[in-house]
């Protein structure tokens, strides 16, 4: 120890603490708007880096992020390790399983979502190798390949995120999409890391032949994921049995997840190849409890992901080397190749035609995937920095296009959430009325503040609670009304400290009560906004909390994080 | 990126790798002798260093462990910002509000627990400062203050956990030592954070006077404090609200500690002095949710903690550097200073003899901050290794004292665990009884396994049984007896598919069947071992899950990992 200065050390901190802020930040507005965190994380670093920083204020830029001494290796290292800990946890997301229990159009969706791109790239290597961004003194062989791999994969984790955003995740076209992504991303991993193995340049130079990393790629991707995998299905109880939790377990996995890291390193391919795979081994058994998953999860996706993604736009200028004619031919050339390609093994695999340009659509994010991909060969020197700039535009555009381009196929509504429809102005902290007629006026009237007239509202719900009360038992009521001429769903909510008598069928008196609006043409809505608030309030302890609150944003704070404890 | 090369990250990945394996398994080797994991932690790092595998295979650790080139301040910088997310959640425990609610017994403790061991150090620091080692180049006056924090500290995360591990937190004794500590640490940081001011030498030199350097220390605790917790405090369900969770909230606390540890780094303290009192300021809101806080406990204590810890051994022969006298002579400085201070300031707070006394083991804990305040007084050229040897012992010394005197003093008996009665002789996967006595026969059939008289046993739980049946519900029985010179209490359990009629009070039939046999003259025990089954199995999904069990080691796991899922 000591190899550090103090002011390495405080210029340390404060980088790190900069990218981790900014990046968290960048990826909570992006999310604000439907799209995949790591836009914003990648625009944060692109915010710190030479495009933007860089030109601003120079000379904090050099400070912050100096370009000599031991403070770069040192974020280097500390990415570099966050990097194979995030591909761990993308590795536990993939269950081999659902392969075989998919079959025939997973099969199919998968290989000719592969074979397409993969073509399309070779025929562009060969074809116009400078037009797509070759570095200069790069074997066109390698840079072949390398293209064609980088538009072939596609990215699990985004995929799976899509499919659960749009609640499609646990349906038959969801399993069939994440089983055709499963084994793209597997197929697509080994292949690049062959390709790692043609890229060994010389400052990545490793003592082994090609053939000989090759070989051991391969061996060593063979019998983690069958001996391996079998001796992790059988160590993981005895662990959880013997050692603490779920220290013993999280350790078991990180200290593998390293070593693999550590052996595809040496052997010549990167270290994420091995982090990967061990993921894909452990997260494999059905012993792994799903808490531990989760704690891995969260800090690593939350905590290391932004760090490293964030870093990516510090290396490089993305003003300066952004070409729109490469980004819109890398853009179009891969979309055109996946989305084709995978509804083609769709429809060959039997599925219907609007499934089948879904199927093509999920399986087109790129995200984190073809980044790292990316990050990768430009370090190497088999592409230039317009063509990493053009590959970050590509993962973060088919990502983007994915969710939208499958609600407009599938003609899928957005779902309704409760927490969506409430703002702090139609929030009541404490009813003053103390029965039901009232505390529907009152509520009522707050929904003025956001622009309804107050009669046509007020009269609508009445009359709809004197045919039938609304309590819905668990201390909750729910009054509502159709609205003609209203956009979208409205809600207005209050609490009751004593409560109020709504007639529900378990005898208790309601604590909060919801005033809910839906368009009158709008069947939907309105079961779906029911539905969502009985299954909130299905644990009386989200109600005896939201009643502790002080704020509008502690009850939005409250029902928040109630709903993801529960897992969500 | 780019400044590391392949041959860089290979090492970089295993010495990490063994490092958190070798650390991991050394925490739980000694936790099964009821001894602090840091311990193990360090042993391990002593195994890897240069004491023990420096000596067996120099050439192995000079590779996994190079002291040139940039791998050793990447594993620093790693390993530094680790320390800081330590001292994080060291200070998310820290609750201000118990030093009030105690207010005379606590502060009597914390004052006169930290004036007495300081007098102490001062004492020893004056009159023979080489013989306590002090670096040869040091400021004599520097040194006294190190040695008189270093004596005066103690180890509240340490504390914590043994008094838990004896079921005292809850109790009013638990609430005072964890109030006098909370204090003691508070006012130790703030001091040792001023002695670091004075540590300033060329290698760690900062820009600014020791008197701005320590003016800004303590203006920075008091705003973080005060304001700076309000803030928090007031953002936290903001943050919760708005932003996805609980990456929001950890993304939140993790950037504030970085910033917190850079800006007390920048001004002349250690960088974890600030990452310990954001912790504090995070901690003390009752808007952080306990999820998000064993999120980050969880990631940090089993991840980042046994790599800094077992780091720690590489850096120092432990051999070379052991001096017994000097070791000797600073543990009984450090427990005479502490146990006497302490004990003496309970009496005066009004607390009991034994009580007292417990209270001064209880704090005598030096554990985990005593050696990192022993390793920055080495960096720093304050002390020799030999002295930060003998720190190293009396951290780990005090911590594994402090429990077994306690129970000495307070005469408290081992706690009985339902786990560590069972073994897989005595486990019985599918009982072939159908009706409870046979059930009874079977089980005690597997008793005389582990060298009981069959006879005896067997009449004993029949006679039992047949005066009252012993289904207690939840598909549990609990039949049992008190046998003749055994010496602790033992237990056989077998699973039943189909059930048995133990004529419970809810009506069910039993699926798991517990045979309890305990000690003639030990009345506790017996009440212990039948609440800790009732316990465990008041919620259904426990039981249900033990059913689809395959063998006893995963009986075992998934008996423990539900008794930590839900939060013991």
């Amino acid at each position: 120890m000591g190899q550090l200065t103090s002011e390495n050390l405080t210029v340390l901190f404060l980088s790190v603490g900069v990218i981790l802020a900014t990046a968290r930040i960048g990826a909570e507005l992006v999310q604000r708007f439907g799209q995949p965190s790591v836009l914003g994380e990648i625009l944060a670093g692109i915010l710190l880096g030479p495009t933007c920083l860089g030109v601003i204020a120079p000379e904090w830029f050099r400070f912050l992020f100096p370009r000599e001494g031991v403070t770069p290796a040192v974020l280097e290292g500390f990415n570099t390790i966050g990097l194979a800990m995030f591909l761990l946890v993308a590795g536990l997301e993939v269950d081999l399983s659902t392969i075989w229990r998919q079959g025939r159009a997973a099969m199919s969706v998968g290989v000719a979502g592969i074979a397409l791109p993969f073509g399309f790239g070779l025929a562009a290597g060969i074809v116009a190798p400078r037009q797509f961004g070759m570095a200069p003194d790069s074997d066109p062989f390698t840079f072949t390949f390398f293209l064609a791999t980088a538009l072939s994969i596609s990215a699990l984790p985004v995929i799976a995120k899509t499919l659960m955003d749009l609640n499609l995740y646990r349906t038959d076209l969801g399993m069939v999409v994440i089983a055709a992504s499963v084994f793209n991303d597997l197929i697509g991993w080994i292949v690049f890391a062959i390709v790692l193995g043609m890229m060994k340049t010389n400052s990545a130079a490793s003592a082994l032949s090609i053939s000989t990393t090759i070989v051991l790629t391969l061996a060593f991707a063979i019998v983690l994921l069958t001996a391996g995998r079998w001796a992790i299905h059988r160590s993981l109880p005895f662990i959880q049995a013997h050692t603490s939790w779920p220290g013993g377990v999280m350790g078991f996995a990180l200290a593998l997840t390293l070593l693999g890291a550590a052996f595809t390193q040496w052997v010549g391919v990167h270290a994420i190849f091995g982090a990967f795979l061990v993921g894909v081994a452990v997260g494999d058994s059905p012993h792994l409890r799903e808490r531990t998953r989760m704690t891995m999860h969260h800090f690593i996706s939350f905590i290391f992901a932004p760090l490293f993604f964030g870093s990516i736009g510090l290396s490089v200028d993305f003003g300066k080397n952004f070409d729109p004619l490469l980004c819109t031919l890398v853009l179009a050339l891969a979309c055109v190749g996946k989305v084709f390609g995978c509804a083609i093994g769709a429809r060959l695999g039997g599925m219907a035609r609007a499934e089948a340009w879904a199927t093509g659509f999920a399986m087109n994010a790129r995200g984190a995937m073809e980044i790292i991909l990316g990050l990768l060969a430009l370090q190497r020197g088999v592409i230039d920095e317009r063509m990493f700039v053009a590959l970050v535009v590509m993962a973060i555009g088919t990502s983007m296009l994915s969710g939208p381009m499958m609600r407009l196929v599938l003609r899928l509504e957005r779902p309704v959430r409760l927490a969506s429809l409430l703002n702090a102005r139609t929030f009541v902290r404490q009813l003053a009325a103390t029965d039901r007629m009232d505390a529907i006026r009152e509520l009522c009237a707050s929904l003025t503040a956001v622009g309804l007239d107050r009669d046509t509202v007020e009269q609508a719900v009445l009359e709809r609670e004197s045919v039938m009360p609304t309590g819905i038992g668990n201390r909750v009521a729910v009054p509502h009304a159709r609205v003609e001429g209203l956009a979208s769903p409205l809600a207005a909510v209050g609490l009751s400290e004593q409560g109020i008598d709504f007639d529900a069928p378990d005898g208790d008196r309601a604590q909060i009560i919801f005033v809910i609006l839906t368009p009158r043409h709008d069947d939907g809505a309105q079961v779906k906004v029911l539905a969502d608030i009985a299954r909130t309030f299905a644990h009386p302890k989200v109600l005896d909390d939201l009643l502790n609150v002080q704020s509008f944003t502690e009850f939005l704070a409250t029902l928040k994080t109630h709903r993801h404890a529960e897992g969500e």
